[in-house]
C-alpha cells in the first residue's frame, strides 16, 4: 500500500488538496456566515467540490465547522489593529480593542452561532488563545500602571472579556441588543469591570 | 391501529413510562454529574432500564442531556433560598444569591459542561428562565433603590450574570480558578457590575 501511493503524482495531490480545502473554508466562512444552520452539502456545491472530496477533509459537519472557525479567527486577528495595544492610556487601548474585535465579530457572528451549536465553549476559546494574549497583555499593563484592578485574577479578567463579548454577540444575534448599542455596552461593562474597586481609588 | 391501543391498560403503561423517565432523569443526573461524557448506554442500565424503553422517551443523547439539564436546573431552582431577595439590601440579597446559586451549580458543574459540549447556549440559556427571573427581580430592585446602576439594559445585566456565573464553573472544572476562591471572585464581579458608574455616585 505505502508503495502503490509513493508512485501517485503526490505534489500535485497536495496543491489539489490544498485548494480544495482553501475553497471548502472559504464557502464555509461565506455560508455560516449568512446561515449558521447551513449544511455539508450546500457548502461542497459553493466550493465547487464533491461531497466525497470534503469528507475526505472534514468528515463530520462538526470538524468542518471547527475548522472555519479557526480559519475566521485567524482572518480576524490580523485586521485588529493593535498598534495602541502597547502605547494609548490602557482604557483607550481596551475601548479602541473592544471597538475594533467588536466589529469583525459583529460581521462574522453567525460563524460563532454555529459554533456555539457545535462544539464546547472550552474548544471555541482555545481557537482564540492568539486574541485573547492581546487582552491579556492589555490587562496587565492597564494592572502595572494602576488603571486596572489587581484583586482579581488576570486570567479570570481575560475570560470576563471573552464572555462578555460573546455574550453581546448572542443578544445581538436575539434582537436583544439592538445593533446601535452593542460597541458602548460593551465598552461600558468591561471597564466597570476592569476600574480598580472604589475603596482602593485616590 | 387506535382501537388495538385503546384496549392496551393505558393507565398502567403511563405509569410505568412516568417511573421510567423519573429513573433515567436520576441516573442521567448522577453520572453526567460525575462524568460530563457518560453515555446513554451506561444511564440506561444505571437507571435499570433496557436501552429501548430509553430511547423511545429520548431519541438521542442530546435530548436526554436537555431533559437532564432542565431537570438539574428545577431541583437547583427549588433550593436556593430566596427570602432575601426581596428584603435584604440589594448588594447583600446578591451576595447571597450568587453564594447560593454558586453551591447548586458546582455540585452540578459537570452536567452544565455536558450540557454545554451537547446544546447551543441559547437552548441553556432558556433552561435557566424561572432562575434568571428571580436575579432579574433582584436587580430591577436595586436599580429603583439607587443601589445598582441604570445605565445599562436590565436584561444585559442579566445576561451578563448568566455568562459570569457559567464561566467560572468552566474555570472551576479547567482547573484556572481554585475552589476556595469561586465565590469570592464571582461576588466581586457581579458587584462591581452592577454598582453605578463613579460620576453618579454621592
Amino acid at each position: 500500500m505505502v508503495k502503490a501511493v509513493a508512485r501517485e503524482p503526490v505534489p500535485a495531490r497536495r496543491a489539489d488538496a490544498e485548494r480544495d480545502i482553501a475553497a471548502i473554508l472559504e464557502a464555509g466562512t461565506r455560508l455560516l456566515s449568512a446561515d449558521p444552520a447551513a449544511g455539508v452539502a450546500e457548502i461542497a456545491r459553493e466550493a465547487g467540490v464533491g461531497s466525497v472530496t470534503l469528507y475526505a477533509h472534514f468528515p463530520t459537519r462538526e470538524s468542518l465547522v471547527d475548522a472555519v472557525l479557526d480559519h475566521t479567527v485567524g482572518l480576524a486577528d490580523a485586521v485588529i489593529e493593535d498598534d495602541s495595544i502597547d502605547s494609548d492610556p490602557p482604557s483607550e487601548a481596551m475601548e479602541g480593542l473592544l471597538r475594533s474585535s467588536w466589529e469583525v465579530l459583529d460581521r462574522h457572528r453567525r460563524i460563532f452561532l454555529a459554533a456555539d451549536r457545535t462544539l464546547p465553549t472550552e474548544r471555541i476559546r482555545e481557537h482564540h488563545e492568539r486574541p485573547l494574549r492581546r487582552v491579556e497583555r492589555l490587562i496587565a499593563r492597564g494592572r502595572r500602571a494602576g488603571d486596572f484592578r489587581t484583586d482579581l485574577p488576570l486570567q479570570w479578567l481575560v475570560t470576563a472579556f471573552f464572555a462578555i463579548v460573546h455574550s453581546a454577540a448572542q443578544e445581538r444575534e436575539a434582537g436583544r441588543l439592538s445593533p446601535g448599542e452593542v460597541e458602548k455596552v460593551l465598552v461600558t461593562t468591561m471597564l466597570s469591570l476592569l476600574r480598580p474597586p472604589p475603596q482602593k481609588r485616590g
